[in-house]
C-alpha cells in the first residue's frame, strides 16, 4: 500500500477537501498511474452530494482519468513505464458473463465495478476515483491514449466521449443519414463531433440561442432552437437517428416525432423521473426509443484510436483542484464549454 | 353504383342498425367481393362510438374481411371470379412515397386510406367497411386467401394476425430466442401462435389465472401471471423480445425490465395515455421500446401464405350480424375467445 493525496467529500453537505488515501501496491496484473488530468462529470457532483443515495463516504470522485504509467505488474505486457494511458468509468467486472465476454463490460450481469464509489471485487474496499495524484488499475481496464492528442482534452473522452461514440457506432450512424443531437453540454458536444466525423448530416437541438454559433463551429450542419415550435414542426419525421443527451426532465415525444419510419432515439442522459412516452408516436412510424450506457473497453480503445487518427478531443476549461466547488456551481448553471478538467499538478502535496 | 346492405352507426350513442349503402361499380383495377365473414376488432367499437373523435357518420365498421370475388375489373389479372380473398385495414395509399414503394403502405407518408371511416383518394367519399354484404377494393389492396383454411377463422388474420406477425418478422424472432407475449386477447393469441410457429421459446404474460390453460393450448411454453411479483422477478433480464398487446394503461417498466441486453419490447396495443418509461431501465441494458402498426400488403400476403402452409387461423366465436352490440359489450369485458367473427349470411336482405 502507498499513500497519495486526493480530494474527497466526507459527507453529502461537505465541500470537497484534501484527504490522504491508500492505494494498493502494484499487483501482477496492475498498472500504477500518475494522474495528469481528470475530467469533471455531472455524476461526480451527484455522487459527492449523495443525490443518488448510494454514496459511501469518504468519496473521491473522478472517472475521466489521463496519466502516465509509473510502474506495471509482472504480468503486464501491453503497457510500460511512461506510457500515456486513460481510465474511464469502470475498473473491473465479472469477466465471465455474456456481456463481459463480448467486450460489453458496462452491461456486466454482475454489475461492473465503478472507478469510484464502487466495491472492489477482491475485497479491497471501496474504489477511489481520479481526483487524486495516482491510481492503480487492472490492465484489462486501462486504455492506451494517442500521444498526438492534448492529454487534458482527452480526459473527457473516457466518459462523455465513449457515452456518445458507442451508440452512434452501435446504431451504425454514417453518411446519408440525418442525425439529431439534443443538448449541447459535455456529452452533446462530443455527440456533434463524432456524428460529423462519421459522415452524417448533423442537426443540433438546443434551448439556447447563445449556443447556435458554437454548435456550428463544433460540426453541426444546422442548429434548431427547440423552443421554436415552427422550427420543430419543420423537422418532423426527418431523422434517422437522434442522440438525446439531456439529463433533465423534458418532452421526449417532441423528439420522437422528429424520427422517420424505423428511426431510433437513444437516450444517454438519465432524467431522474420516468418520461411519459406517447405510444402512438412509436406505433405510427415503427419508431424506437432506446438507451445506451457508456461503452465497453474494446470500444473505448477503438474510440481513442479514432480520435487520434482524426484529431478529436473535448473542448475543455482547465481548473485547479481547489476550484472544484466553483466548477460544480458553474456546471449546475450549464456554464461550461464544455467540460471542466482538473490539472492534477495543482493537487496539494499533502492533505 | 350498386346498393347493398350494411350495418352502420349513425351517431356515437346509436346502436348499429341495417342501412342501405352504395358501392362503386367495379372499375378497371377493382375487385368486387361478396363478403362471407368479417372479424370484430376493438377499433370497430372505438370508431362506432366516436371514442377517437374522428368518426364520420354514418360509419360502417369492419376491416377483417374474407369473401369471394363476384367480379373483377378489366385490368385485374391476379384475381378471378370465385377466388377466396381478404381485405384488411387499408384500401389505398399514395403508392409513391418511400414507405409505399417498399411495401410498407401502413406507414404511407400521406397516410393510408382506412377500410372504413377514411376518405377515398379519388373523391369518392368516405369508405365503408366489412359489416356489409359486399365491397369494391382496388386489386393492390386485395389478398389471396388459402382455400385450405377455414375462411371465418381467417378473417381476424387481416388485422389481429398481421399486427402481430409483422413485428415478430421485422425483429427476426426465431429459434434460440426467449419471447414474451403480453396479454391474451385477439392480438395476443395470434402473437402466441406465430411466435411458437417461428420456433421461439414462448412465454405468455396474463393477469388472468383462468387463461393459463388456454395459453399453453395455444402454443405458449410457459405462462406467467403478471400479478405475481415473485414470478415476474424470476423473469427479469431473460427476454430477447417482448410483444405487448395490451391496449389499456399498464406498467410498461415491469416488462422492459424483463428484457435482456439489447432486447426489444414492441407495443402493438395502443394505450390512450402516455406510458411513463424509466430511462434507467433502457440505459442499463441498452434496451429498446418500439412500436409497430399492422403490416404492409406484401407482408400480409406472406402471412396468409404462411398460415396456409402451417394451418394457422384465429380462435373465433361466430356471431350473427344482429348480435353485434352484445359482442361489443362482451368484448369490453374481455369475454371473447379470442375474436368475434360475423357470419355475413345473417345480414338482412334489405335495410
Amino acid at each position: 500500500m502507498f499513500s497519495c493525496v486526493g480530494y474527497a467529500a466526507t459527507a453529502a453537505d461537505a465541500r470537497l477537501a484534501p484527504m490522504t488515501l491508500e492505494r494498493r501496491d502494484t499487483g501482477p496484473e496492475d498498472v500504477c498511474i500518475d494522474i495528469l488530468y481528470c475530467g469533471v462529470c455531472h455524476s461526480d457532483l451527484h455522487q459527492a452530494r449523495n443525490e443518488w443515495r448510494n454514496t459511501i463516504f469518504p468519496c473521491v470522485p473522478g472517472h475521466e482519468i489521463v496519466g502516465r504509467v509509473r510502474e506495471v505488474g509482472s504480468s503486464v505486457t501491453r503497457f510500460g513505464k511512461g506510457d500515456l494511458v486513460g481510465v474511464g468509468c469502470m475498473v473491473d467486472s465479472c469477466r465471465e458473463c455474456a456481456s463481459c465476454r463480448t467486450g460489453l463490460e458496462q452491461y456486466c450481469e454482475q454489475g461492473f465495478v465503478p472507478t469510484y464509489n464502487g466495491e472492489d471485487r477482491q475485497g479491497r474496499g471501496i474504489t477511489f476515483g481520479g481526483y487524486s495524484r495516482a491510481v492503480v488499475v487492472d490492465q484489462a481496464f486501462v486504455l492506451k491514449v494517442p500521444e498526438t492528442l492534448d492529454p487534458a482534452a482527452v480526459a473527457p473522452l473516457l466518459c462523455a466521449g465513449i457515452t456518445t461514440y458507442s451508440p452512434l457506432r452501435n446504431w451504425k450512424v454514417g453518411p446519408g443519414q440525418r442525425v439529431g443531437i439534443v443538448g449541447l453540454g459535455g456529452l452533446g458536444h462530443m455527440g456533434v463531433k463524432f456524428a460529423r466525423a462519421f459522415g452524417a448530416q448533423v442537426v443540433l437541438f438546443t434551448t439556447s440561442a447563445s449556443k447556435v454559433a458554437d454548435g456550428l463551429r463544433l460540426g453541426a450542419h444546422e442548429v434548431v432552437l427547440s423552443k421554436d415550435p415552427e422550427a420543430m414542426a419543420r423537422e418532423r419525421g426527418r431523422f434517422d437517428f437522434i442522440l438525446d443527451a439531456v439529463a433533465a426532465d423534458h418532452d421526449i415525444n417532441a423528439y420522437l416525432d422528429l424520427l422517420a419510419r424505423d428511426g431510433t432515439l437513444v437516450q444517454v442522459g438519465a432524467p431522474e423521473n420516468p418520461l411519459p412516452v406517447s405510444v402512438f408516436s412509436l406505433l405510427m412510424k415503427r419508431r424506437n426509443f432506446s438507451g445506451s450506457l457508456i461503452g465497453g473497453i474494446p470500444e473505448t480503445q477503438e474510440m481513442l484510436d479514432f480520435c487520434g487518427q482524426h484529431g478529436i478531443t473535448a473542448d475543455i476549461e482547465m481548473i485547479r483542484m481547489d476550484e472544484i466547488e466553483t466548477a460544480y456551481a458553474r456546471m449546475l448553471r450549464s456554464d461550461v464549454k464544455y467540460r471542466f478538467v482538473i490539472d492534477m499538478a495543482t493537487m496539494p502535496a499533502a492533505a
